[in-house]
């Protein structure tokens, strides 16, 4: 059972990934692993590597009283290498005096970290292939339908959802390739022996290394990395962008879906964000998820960065807390990535009320369009803005439509008509007001823009697909 | 079972304290509570509350599937009340329907969470109690011995131990306090239905508090704080300057016990600090976990307070953070007091070795005690720093000691003497000098200091104890 | 001149009151101040005293040339304790050899920035109570105004104008007091001499310490805390705090500021928030600046605790941070709490538009409150929800007014109005449900509670104004 | 001038290259760029391109003026461009129509951003080499040298100088790499003009931008990343990771240079490192700004990932906190690099010392080889660990030689000799002891192993010396 409140913030699998039993069995794989490396180059006995190998289950363990027993010991490693020394010796004394031979700790809680990690990023990639996918899906949709552009919080100008769908798209495919990289050279054996030097697993300790890495599919580093973090950094970071990336996703859906803009909407269903008092509560909780886990991870990937500075060859608080950090992190950008995911496959999206939100602003959107425009016709910039500064402060104020306030003032000044030329002429001002303060036509370059942007995303997204992770297929994600 | 990388650094009874089971059985306290506070103003027949208040017990509920229903719902009180609904109306219909009335999900967590924390502040505080008054202890035993007081790492001068132990006493007692402060104002009913107004308790909203508070033994605050967090906020950041100072006070052990100083070691003992490759090794383990927390609770105080923009009525990610970092600041806090507690009741001492450090300096941490007294003599603040800057440079070129460069420089420059008066004539050159370098005289000026500051922070100590804390005796601390 | 992407996050005063000549001129503050009361205990000749303070006036420095050499001697007192003797042998020479007697680098840094938070704490102080103020006015003119409350991000019930506005101002005061408390604790003096014991000033070291405390206005705490930050870390804490609650109300405002919303903007005037290519644009800067500070505090503050686990008797890189961090977390709370007074006091509220938003769900946010009354009408209270959470999913999907959804049901329905007893009999539907779909009216609890919070709120703040604070009258501030 | 208490953490050069002339002639060469793009294209006149690229030139300007306007404006475009305006319309009043065309003011910020961190890159990426090259050449001249490695800060086992140089170089050089790959995708032009379209720059829009980026020498990115900033929080990501590398070796380099320890010193110099107060101070400065910059980095980092939540089409306080903390990590990482490059040119290193301390162990730490080699030869794991744990705790209490307690150990059970075999036979008893009891031999492994690492590393930084950053050759570095 995990803690109750990150339960909420995560999922069940992404909980179970470095939950106890997962650390324990973990770690069992890593010493079945160091002993079968040895037998092969013969410093071990075969039968006595089975002995061990075949001990090496989490079931055959009480893992509560190892976690237990770590607290004293301050460390994991100790209490189970201990009971697994004793579980051999039940079968095979011999066989029980080989059993983490060589080895240190570290070696032995930093690799069963790597294998989990891996596990993790599995599931967490093939989440963030369904979002992206959702989202090139849901970006089609309505591809040019326009929809007002915010800045600041506040209305801006026309663009498309098209457009803001590459905004979205493009940042998460960058960041899934970056993950990808990332744990290529995070995912690596750790063995050094106590101090790094692997000293006392004799002069076959670099075939034991390299046997060791390619039955656990790990990288084989140069050097043991117990007190160079810096790989390991380098993933936290990036998960730490993706959950910046998904965070920023969720904040623009929240804003959407407010009932005052409802322009998206998460899906709703059966106990899907009601409230425990109003009936007629739906609440965005993707989003939310989303949100904490970008709100949180920030300062996850501080503690993982503090904790780069260790002492020597073996820290002192420091790298126990990476430990802990590190996997709330991991779940965290799990569940947001799920989260979003499920989200976004049955967003609701609102065209007509986009279109209901631009015309609501009384063409105060298309005051940089129209200023461009007369600029262009000879007013100047600095004229053009003043004046159309000085109709918008009028619209703003009396709701009149800033259409109607730029006809007044260019039918009152039959000067500024001639400078301005035969656009905005008398007979054709009409058409060419009517064009300056057309949504469809304010949102042609962000539609022109998104058409290729889309189509390059997703051969993007495909080619990901196709492209080999750095692990193997996640034989528990089916 | 609690997550396998948290367990070490904390203690089974931090981790139980905002475990699944607690967290649920704080929420049934406090429905029971308020349906016991409606029935008392009669907004309730008291058959249905006391039918509601008696199925109140974590033990009747399935709570990993209540967990496990928090994901989707977005919030645990959604399944609870459903859950707890479902049971009341098995034995008694009508009072199904009073359950929660008029309250939301936040008012049970909130509330709930306030349980929670007061229990854990009250097992916190008994061990801020054990580690200042073994501190205390500690710095009784050797109180006068001279020890070399560093700053930037660097060897600087002779100051006690008692004088040491003050400056890990004071800011120990001063946050005990502080924290029962924060404690008083963040232990607090939160009672406001959907949206801060009580509005659907009815006229007897404010009796129905009241009420709840004196039965939770929590305060009544003025207003609802479901996105007003900085009452909370302040206890949160009380318990972050907590890690700092448990994080001082282990830097320091930590420093002290390197082998190469050697002047205090934490306690060794069965499964304490050993290693799974060394069998030497003595690893300040206490240390490790404190060190761990005050590297891991800054991060989590800066979510907590990035979580206090909580938008309008009920905050969307931001809150739900809160509750998982909470916990886990808690837990990394109760970790380090306990560990700490326990190591500096045991801790060894070794004034000789304080002793050798001294002397193995040459006398050159006495520099700055000779430059003042040739200063005063006559020689002037600079002349006197710059004579000891080129002898303290060439002891530790040579290694010679400085009082031997200091005769010789004297010895050999009369008109120096003549200038610095009878105490460094030639007759009373030696004992003179006998005294700027002897690490006892250069001690008083600590000692004479500690003495009285030691006898104060025993009384405030002794005050603290007395005093009442802001909970009730924990039932399960004894 | 200031960094130039702090400029526009703080205020010219926040940044002037850290920048170098302040800093230099407060250090020399320090040096004169510690020789003043040399003389008055005899240490010094008066004269020489004299001499020292005399020339203790940063305008006699080369400020940029300090600094700069700050950077190899690795603190900033150095290179001035050696220019300000230098400076006073240029007059007079005996007195040189007193300068910075018996004091060391931190103790003459750590005072001075006491002094220079003081001055900051007297600014910030003014502004809070300006935007306390401002903040009570603006609830006051439209008290009653039903406004939509929003959980989520999405609708909830009807609150009051006067409601939201207790919610903003309630943690202000508070932070406001807790402000001054921490800065009692905090602002005090340091001198404790190379390591703590203020050995090097003899048998009036003491007398000399009280004699500072009482010349600058600072506390005389009972030991050096040159390594116990404590004290400090409660002050940095509790400007993350405040910039947590300024960062609530920015975020609040700038979501009620949105076009779609409309229902409060901070005021417009030359030169405020325009945009260099929309001109239209009217942007939210102090919620701007506001919602930066909440965004970089809780780093800033973890920074700073971080950095309390400092070596020994000197810290290692973690002092000489948390120098260069709490100055920017003063210049953020500082800068935050300025706009926001700002733009509070010019504030436009729209009642008119936040019925309208209100009106414009359909009746959904009485949904609670109709299935309160139906619950308490005999409908019970899992019957009543249901009824009205189908009732809503039909009024969100088609936009039919709730009251209508509901008046059918009952109406189709005469064994369920039979039950429901005389409120909703036929003849005394329409005046209920008018009852329960109307803003005011489901205001009321929200306006009746804000009533008398309004008038203790007011009364705080009065009794804040009236007691004196931890510092002087600002002297510059006016 | 730059903010006191950061210039003694940094460098002047650093402090320089975020200064506000330094903004404002980068702000002013985007504008350059862009008009002449412009021009280029046929949108502008060539003249008035020239007109306005032609007082494009930081001098002319009132920068402090420009900085104080910035905190009204919300930006310091708004000011810069209304100053360019009106001084090219001193010269060329249709010229000035054309400035700033087309574009917003988060292009020409984030643009002349771009332009800044690039000079700033390759300043950092230059120091970064010098350090490399010097902790390679003083990982070779006492490569060999024996030394104690140390884990949870006691003695573990025996290293080499050199190995442990490995593990300060591999992760320096791979942060290096890994800098360049960062910098490469975020050193890139901004263009999109108010909403990321390029709208109003017309149908040349795409031509203009690749102008721009060629001119400017920066990466021209397929979309406007105003809200999209995963690429610059990847480069501001990596500098993290470089202060937590930066911060393990000046922590690693602070341990040694403790007095009790003295394996390795900074260098001393005049005006290096010294104390106002004590004469013979030689404090560990470079190690002193590392320190710093890694406990500062991570929260800078922790606030630039939460800032990548940004709103829309341009965040509201979260991409000007961007602006804000970009600049202090970058000047936090310049500083720590410059500083540990400076220290490690001059490092005294001191392998006798390091072969005392290794000495006055007693031999403990060669307790895990024994433990190794009696178990190998007969005794088995567990009865060599316990025999060596009873052992160890002897010498630990007594001081007694680990070697001779074994020896006699040996020498009183005959049966177990027989059992071991002829290395621990009576006759080569002592030439076994002493081998398993040699520093230099228990070095063996870390020499090998570091000696082929230390060729490697060595051509990796030359490659990478060789290889051409994504960067021009820094003007102002030489």
């Amino acid at each position: 059972m995990s803690a109750p409140f990150e339960a909420f913030l995560s999922t069940p699998q992404a909980l179970a990934a470095f939950d106890a039993p997962a650390v324990v069995q973990a770690m069992l794989d890593v010493e079945a692993a160091l002993v079968r490396a040895q037998a092969a180059v013969g410093l071990v006995p075969l039968p006595a590597a089975q002995a061990i190998a075949g001990v090496c289950k989490a079931e055959l363990f009480d893992v509560p009283a190892l976690v237990a027993a770590s607290g004293r010991a301050g460390s994991l490693a100790i209490p189970l290498v201990r009971r697994l020394t004793e579980t051999v010796a039940l079968f095979d004394a011999e066989a029980a005096g080989y059993v983490h031979w060589g080895s240190t700790s570290q070696d032995v809680i930093d690799t069963a970290l790597a294998l989990l990690q891996r596990r993790a990023l599995a599931v967490l990639d093939a989440d963030l292939a369904r979002l992206a996918a959702a989202l090139l899906a849901v970006a089609h949709t309505h591809e040019e339908a326009p929809l007002l552009a915010r800045t600041l919080l506040q209305p801006a100008q026309v663009i498309s959802w098209g457009h803001k769908a590459v905004g979205w798209i493009a940042p998460l495919l960058r960041t899934r390739s970056a993950l990808r990289v990332a744990a290529e050279a995070a995912l690596q054996l750790q063995l050094g022996g106590a101090v790094g030097t692997r000293a006392m697993l004799g002069p076959e300790a670099d075939a034991i290394a390299r046997h060791m890495a390619e039955a656990l599919g790990l990288r084989l580093p140069p050097d043991a990395w117990h007190t160079q973090r810096d790989e390991a950094a380098r993933l936290y970071a990036e998960l730490g962008v993706l959950c910046g990336v998904l965070g920023k996703l969720a904040r623009d859906l929240s804003l959407l879906a407010q009932a005052e803009v409802g322009e998206a909407a998460e899906p709703s269903g059966s106990g899907r964000g009601g409230s425990s008092a109003m009936p007629h509560k739906r609440n965005p909780v993707a989003s939310m998820v989303a949100l904490a886990a970008a709100l949180r991870a920030p300062q996850r990937v501080a503690a993982l960065l503090a904790a780069m500075v260790q002492e020597h060859e073996r820290g002192l608080g420091n790298w126990q807390s990476e430990l802990a950090e590190a996997a709330g992190l991991f779940q965290s950008a799990m569940g947001a990535a799920a989260a979003l995911a499920e989200a976004v496959e049955g967003l609701q999206v609102d065209p007509a009320r986009m279109r209901r939100n631009i015309d609501a602003l009384h063409g105060l959107v298309y005051a940089e369009g129209a200023s461009m425009a007369l600029a262009a016709a000879g007013l100047g910039k600095s004229g053009a803005h003043a004046l159309l500064e000085r109709l918008s402060r009028h619209t703003a104020a009396t709701g009149e439509p800033l259409a109607e306030g730029l006809r007044a003032a260019l039918q009152a000044d039959a000067v500024l008509r001639e400078r301005l030329g035969p656009a905005f002429a008398a007979e054709r001002l009409d058409a060419t007001l009517e064009a300056l303060f057309d949504a469809r036509r304010a949102a042609e370059p962000a539609i022109a823009r998104a058409r290729p942007r889309l189509a390059a995303l997703q051969r993007e997204a495909r080619a990901l697909e196709e492209s080999p992770p750095p692990w193997p297929a996640p034989a528990g994600a089916g």
